[in-house]
């Protein structure tokens, strides 16, 4: 069956969703974007991601998007629908741009309308790698100085992804001058006697939304929290890693740069945290049902 | 007349050239780009942007590109042809991605086909800012470690332009810790006691075309030219300033961030080297066509 994608405000077969060569998000990358977990028919944190998007829009001054991106959860929902996707997990992956304009750097005018695009994919977790732990890398953060933005400028994070791929890693763990920020598509953590440390919200960081609901969770069990940014040559005498993110959940990693984090298996902070993070996850599912 | 542009093989009216949405110029701004100037129908310095075009997509690993970069300054001389652009000034601009497919972070199959779009465009230099100088206006660096790569993640570059316009000025120079690095869509040079100033060719700046011009006729004539960066903190002392590139040949800077630059009007090495410039660009189209 040809998947069904919005592309401005219509509801199209997906070969069909094509975008003019002068949209902004291909000239510039000039965009922001979303993906949203769904289980069973339900967004997991959708009101999280769409006050991320919304922020980012602002950031970006990308003004005039009808009803904001909060109105891009109905979309979200009917594609789900439409898609035959309201049993078991997908994704929703969501992007919105300033539009198609002669290119020139400065802005369009304002009566140019964002390009707005949503499609929904079935999805699957990446379980056994869950369960056993991956391995990550480290490398250079290269990035731009506003990572708090999600914005579709992500060639370091595909590149750094793509070393991440050929060294038989999950993750590339970035380290920007001697600290840890994040991974090309994770939040990171680390789990030293007991305490969690991760990189504090600040313009080097993607605010996560699975971050924030793991720190929720860590406050719930009584776990201390430092946000003392990591420096790279701790990494090595942690105790955990893990990482964190929409498509992620939780991943322990048990082998960084080729040697073994901790006792080279998941360790038990990492094991209760993503205990309860599942509980969450399908629980906020069945309770998000349920009031239907 | 609708134009004619160039897309993965075919002409084709420019409203018909449209992108896949899984196009990863699109999703991730993964992708080089180029634009070169035309004059009666003659491309400037075609060889060495086709051979920056050619780094870029080695340094991006784009790799399956049949007949490389330069094989797309025979569709650039048609496109052209094509949209009546044989007499007066005109750009052309050239872009390629890593294609379109499942949207992943890492790369996609090897034969996946790169995304290749070139348009041409009547062009009008900025002649009389050229003539009287251009504000500018300083702002942080926050672009990403390898500016060297000519790729479209411009959101940093279109954001300062954005903030340079809505103060009136031409152009953003960008200074990234303490040290003037180029503008957001130009080179920066400084004149000092007649010697030139400006960034050397690190991956924190673009290596500029009509800078490599601009250096040789700097050597041409004797000037002294050190590399040694300029701190932002010596931009007020300047005796000129100049921007350059593809679309702005030599543009005097005569007020920067509000105060004026020298004089306040443009420097006799400014107004040389830009005579220099001009006799070069047009001698070099006229004898191009003679060559014809």
């Amino acid at each position: 069956m040809e998947p069904i994608v919005y592309l401005n405000g219509g509801f199209v077969p997906h070969r069909e969703a094509r975008i003019s060569a002068d949209d902004r998000g291909f000239l510039f990358g000039d965009g922001v974007y979303e993906v949203i977990r769904a289980v069973d028919g339900a967004l997991f944190e959708a009101g999280a991601h769409a006050r991320r998007m919304a922020a980012g829009l602002q950031a970006l001054r990308i003004g005039s998007l009808e009803g904001g991106a909060h109105a891009l959860l109905g979309v979200a929902e009917r594609l789900l629908r439409e898609n035959a996707l309201l049993e078991g997990e997908a994704t929703v992956y969501l992007q919105v741009t300033r539009g198609a304009a002669p290119r020139r750097h400065t802005f369009p005018a304002p009566s140019t309308p964002p390009t707005v695009y949503v499609s929904a994919t079935r999805f699957q977790p990446p379980a056994e790698l869950q369960e056993h732990g991956a391995a990550a890398i480290t490398q250079a953060d290269v990035r731009w100085g506003r990572c708090n933005v999600k914005s579709t400028n992500l060639l370091p994070n595909i590149l750094a992804k793509q070393l991440a791929a050929e060294a038989g890693a999950f993750e590339a763990i970035l380290v920007r001058d001697g600290v840890v920020t994040e991974g090309a598509s994770t939040s990171v953590f680390g789990v030293s006697r007991g305490e969690l440390r991760t990189h504090p919200l600040t313009p080097h960081i993607l605010p996560g939304i699975t971050r924030a609901v793991v720190l929720e969770l860590a406050a719930a069990r009584g776990l201390r929290v430092d946000e003392t940014p990591l420096r790279g040559a701790e990494l090595g005498r942690l105790d955990e890693i893990f990482l964190v993110g929409t498509t992620t959940d939780l991943m322990p990693v048990v082998v960084l740069d080729g040697t073994p984090v901790g006792g080279g298996s998941p360790g038990p902070v990492t094991r209760a945290l993503q205990q309860g993070y599942r509980a969450r996850f399908h629980g906020a599912a069945r309770s998000l049902l349920l009031s239907t």
